[in-house]
C-alpha cells in the first residue's frame, strides 16, 4: 500500500510538472528489473488521462545532416509560440560495442537549458523493441507533466525509424543537399515514412545543391504512396543555422496536425498504436512470467536441453511445451 | 494420425533430397496459417538430427555490390569442390510497399539450374522476425536434404544482418572498391559482424580502388572488436566477373569453419542460437495462444477497448490481464 501511495505521489508530482519527478519517472519506467517493471505500468495506470492532444514527431536523418541543431532552433521556435517542448532519443546503438550515437552531451546547449523544454536520451544497450517501448512511456510521462510537443529523435539507419514512427503523427525527414546520383545515407523506406521532408544546411554555397535537392526529391515522393490519403507529403528546405525555413518547418508541422485532428485521424492513428503496443506489453510480460513460473521452469528446461544439444528443432520444442498447458482460467 | 503419417513421409523425402519434397516443406514452413505452423513443427520434429555439420554462411551488402553475381559464382566454385549449395535469402522487404527486393527470377541463372544447388527467396511482407524464423526452419530442411554449404543473403540496409549472423556461423560482407571517404551504403553495425570481408569487382579499371579499399578496411577491422576471440576478420578482393579471387573466398569460408569446428566453437554457437531461437518460438506461440483463447480474449476485449479509448497506458493494461491468470499447471 506504501509502494501504491508512493506511485500515486510520484503520479501527482508529475502531473503539476515537477521536473525532477519527471525525470525520477522516467528512470523508473527505463529499469528492466522485473519489480520496476511492475511499478512503472502503476505508475502509468496512475496518471490523468484526457486533454488536448500534444503534437508528436519523428524527427530522422542522416548522420552529418544537423539533427541536433535542427532540433534546438525548431524547438526553441516551438516555446516562442507558447509550446513547451520534450525531445525523447531512439538510439539502438550497436549491440556490441555499446557506444552510443547520441552521446554527446554538449548537444541542443540553448534548449537543454530552457525552463520550457525537457530533454531525455535513451539509455544505450538494450534491445530496440525496449527502448522504443520505454520511449513510449517516457512520452507519456512528459505529456502528463504538460509538454505538449514531443518530438522523438531517431539516427536514421536502423529499425527505430518504425519504432519512432509507431508512436508519433507526423514524421519529418532531415536531408543533405546533394546532387541527385548522391546517396543519403539513409535506410530506403525511410522515404516511404515522410510526412514532411527539410533539406537542411541550405545556406551559402549550399542554396543551388539544396533547391535541386528539393526539385529532386518532389518528384521521387510523387512515385511513392503517401502514408495516409489524407495528407501529401511536404518538401522543403531549411537552415538551422540561419533560422531561414525553421519557422516555416513548424507550419508544416502544424497543418499536418491540424488535419489530423479534424479529420478524427489522429484518434485513429493513436487507437491503433496503442493496440499494437498493448500486444507487445502482453507477450513481453507473459515470457518474464514463463521464465520465472517454476513448474514451466522444471517443463523448459528438459526441452531447452534437447534443443541446445540439437536434437530437436525449436519449433517443435515449443509446441511440445505449450501442448501441455491447460488453458489459462 | 493420417496427417502425422503425412508428415513423416514428406520428412522421409526430404531426408532422400527429393528436391520436390523440400520445395514443398519450405511452402509448409512458410505459411503463415496456424494449422499450418502446428504441421511445421511436427515436420521438423520428423527430421533426422546428427551428421557432419554444414557450413552456414551469411553473405551481405549494400545494393549495387553484386551480391547476385558473386553467389553465383562462389556456389559454383564450392559445388565444383563436391559441396551441394542452398541459397535462403532474408528479405525484409518495405511494409508499405510489399515490394521484394530481391524478387527478380532472372537472379543466379546457371547456378539455379544446377542440379546440386537450391535456390528459395523468401516471402515478403511478413515481419522481419517471422521471415527469419522461417529462413531458419528452410535452412534445417535444406540440411536435412543432403545440402552442405548454406547461404543466406541479406540485403545490408537493415535488421535482416543481425538475424542472418544468428543462424549462420560466419558472415561475408561484401563491398564496393570505393575512395576512403565514401559511405558504402551498409548500416553502421555491420562491419562488427563481418568474419570476411571481400571488396568485389577488384578488376579493370577498379582495381586501384579495390586494393585501396581493402587497406582501409584492414586498418578500420584492426580497431573494432572481432565477434569470436578465435577468428581475426579477412579482408581481401575479388571479382565475380573475372572469378579471380572466388577460389580463395571459398579457402577464407573454409579456414573459418575449421577453426569453429576444431575448437568446439561451432557446437557453442549454435546451441546459443537454437536457445533464442526457443524463446522466441515459445513467445509467439503463446501470443498466438493468448488471442485464440476464448476466456482470454474476452478478459483481452475490455482492457483493450480501455488502451483504445486513452484511458489506459498498454503496459499497465498487460500487467492487469495477466494478473489475473492462474499459474499454468
Amino acid at each position: 500500500v506504501a509502494l501504491v501511495d508512493d506511485l500515486q505521489e510520484l503520479a501527482s508530482r508529475v502531473s503539476a510538472g515537477e521536473r525532477r519527478a519527471l525525470a525520477k519517472a522516467i528512470t523508473l519506467v527505463e529499469s528492466t528489473r522485473a519489480r520496476d517493471r511492475v511499478r512503472a505500468a502503476t505508475l502509468l495506470g496512475a496518471l490523468p488521462s484526457g486533454g488536448a492532444p500534444s503534437v508528436r514527431v519523428a524527427i530522422s536523418g542522416p548522420p552529418g545532416v544537423g539533427k541536433s541543431t535542427f532540433i534546438e532552433a525548431f524547438g526553441l521556435h516551438a516555446i516562442g509560440q507558447e509550446r513547451r517542448v520534450a525531445v525523447l532519443s531512439i538510439d539502438p546503438s550497436s549491440s556490441l560495442s555499446g557506444g552510443s550515437i547520441l552521446g554527446d552531451k554538449t548537444r541542443m546547449y540553448d534548449l537543454s537549458r530552457h525552463r520550457d523544454a525537457f530533454i531525455r536520451p535513451s539509455p544505450a544497450g538494450t534491445t530496440l523493441g525496449g527502448v522504443a517501448r520505454r520511449t513510449r512511456e517516457s512520452m507519456l510521462l512528459c505529456e502528463a507533466a504538460g509538454y505538449d510537443l514531443i518530438i522523438v529523435e531517431t539516427v536514421g539507419v536502423g529499425q527505430s525509424e518504425t519504432a519512432a514512427a509507431g508512436m508519433t503523427d507526423a514524421f519529418v525527414v532531415l536531408l543533405l543537399p546533394l546532387g541527385g546520383d548522391e546517396l543519403q545515407g539513409i535506410k530506403r523506406g525511410i522515404m516511404e515514412l515522410a510526412d514532411i521532408v527539410l533539406v537542411n544546411k541550405a545556406d551559402g554555397d549550399q542554396r543551388p545543391a539544396a533547391a535541386r535537392t528539393v526539385a529532386d526529391y518532389r518528384s521521387a515522393l510523387r512515385l511513392l504512396r503517401p502514408r495516409s490519403p489524407l495528407w501529401t507529403p511536404i518538401v522543403d528546405s531549411c537552415s538551422a543555422l540561419t533560422l531561414e525555413g525553421v519557422s516555416d518547418a513548424w507550419t508544416h508541422v502544424l497543418a499536418h496536425h491540424g488535419v489530423f485532428v479534424e479529420t478524427g485521424e489522429l484518434t485513429r492513428t493513436r487507437s491503433e498504436q496503442a493496440r499494437k503496443w498493448l500486444w507487445e506489453e502482453l507477450t513481453d510480460q507473459v515470457t518474464a512470467w514463463l521464465r520465472t513460473d517454476a513448474a514451466m521452469a522444471q517443463a523448459l528446461a528438459a526441452c531447452e536441453a534437447a534443443v541446445v544439444r540439437g536434437e530437436l528443432a525449436p519449433p517443435a520444442a515449443a509446441a511440445r511445451i505449450l501442448s501441455n498447458l491447460s488453458p489459462i482460467r
